[in-house]
């Protein structure tokens, strides 16, 4: 009888079988195209992660992230900033992720359109989100704190840290708890820019953590963007694994 | 049976018997007194940790640390830099830590001599030494990583991060990984310190990791230090929490 029901156990854990859906949803009469994947050997609701793309639009990339989220047992939805199709290749990716950034309440109005996405889906235990981003994304996922958005917390991995004028965080305005995993040789993300941004955080009086990374620049989380550091973007392995790290950590606190 | 064997297994973990002692030894004719603690219910060599106090001396509070550590497998032994008996209150405790400060061979030997007790105490896998501290322990460790130091890695909590003049990391001379908690508003350690630290790191190729806590200023870890920020030293329970784990999660990295 035990056997049995160690076998049972261990096919039910083997068996755990990710559900993935595209969803389109709408914002401002644009067409946005997401990624929800979720564990069906989980039951009933759970912790969510909303993940925000690169600069290239939702890929693979994020595709492969949400997965892995999915798999610690999160309810993830990979939001789409750009609109349905609108993948864009370098350079006309730094043209339409400037599109956002140089317009921070279309970008905010976009994050909150895939933020309910999740927030209404089933699974999701509605108390406890968090919103994690990669580059474009990382500043997204600020973006969305500095908004107010009434989540847990929010991961940025080597995301711009500039708040655009007349749109930095305000004091007691920031719900979400966050956590900026940073490239220390960064040349996209610069000194000034962090100090900046640390003083925005202190100012406003947010929950923050900063971790800089020794060896890391741009991009250390993605495989794709080569290993030259002298290029400005570059992965790295360590620094990679040790951003994870920190993320579980942080989610395991935030969703205690 | 089974049920014995259970609860066999339970008192054993019960029993988990913290084995205290003092350690009297030597550096250049000077008597030093430190603090030595292991577990007992563990068996065998296991991955060591040396401590390094504030400029108060070896106190309580890092014996407390020490057996904090010693619950979690590792041997342990709190250094004493200072000499036997040595336990400056302030303003004291301030000429006492700047004349190790000033004075970087001599911190470096009592470093040296201290990591010497816990490299040959019988419970060590030499393979698998750090060396945490507090203050200026913290600046002690990274004294310790500059220095070239055989060993796995240094956590430094709040400390100070200059390099005395002729005496920093040099380009790959520093075999210790390095990780930096910071409060990202200690008035103790300016953001210049930080920048000119990160420089140096950069310079000598160093595998290091820094992380600043919002909210937290000069000696978040320490219950002593109070509550009123505007003093400069505090204590801060989210980051004492956070970076305790933080220091955790980069143990089970270096001792893998």
């Amino acid at each position: 009888m035990k056997t049995l029901l160690l076998s049972l156990m261990a096919a039910a854990s083997a068996s755990a079988a990710l559900v993935e859906k595209t969803v389109e949803y709408d914002q401002g009469g644009t067409t946005l195209e997401g990624f929800h994947v979720y564990d069906d050997a989980v039951s009933g609701k759970r912790p969510a992660v909303l993940v925000i793309h690169q600069w290239t639009g939702l890929t693979d990339y994020e595709k492969g992230r949400a997965r892995q989220l999915a798999e610690l047992g999160y309810n993830v939805f990979a939001a789409d900033i750009y609109g349905k199709g609108v993948r864009p290749a370098r350079p006309d990716a730094a043209k339409e992720a400037g599109k956002y950034k140089g317009d921070r309440d279309l970008f905010r109005a976009r994050l909150k359109a895939g933020l309910e996405v999740l927030q209404k889906e089933e699974h999701t235990d509605t108390a406890k989100i968090a919103a994690i981003g990669y580059c474009f994304g990382g500043t997204g996922v600020l973006e969305l704190a500095r908004s107010g958005a009434d989540i847990a917390g929010v991961v940025s991995f080597h995301g711009g840290l500039d708040a655009a004028e007349g749109k930095a965080a305000e004091k007691g305005g920031v719900k979400a708890k966050v956590l900026v995993l940073h490239g220390a040789e960064d040349p996209n993300v610069p000194t000034d820019q962090v100090l900046a941004f640390g003083k925005e955080m202190v100012e406003a009086g947010v929950d923050w953590q900063f971790v800089g990374y020794g060896g890391a620049v741009h991009a250390f989380t993605q495989k794709m963007a080569g290993n030259d550091n002298s290029k400005g973007a570059a992965y790295n392995e360590k620094a990679d694994k040790r951003s994870w790290e920190a993320m579980k950590v942080f989610f395991a606190e935030i969703f205690e």
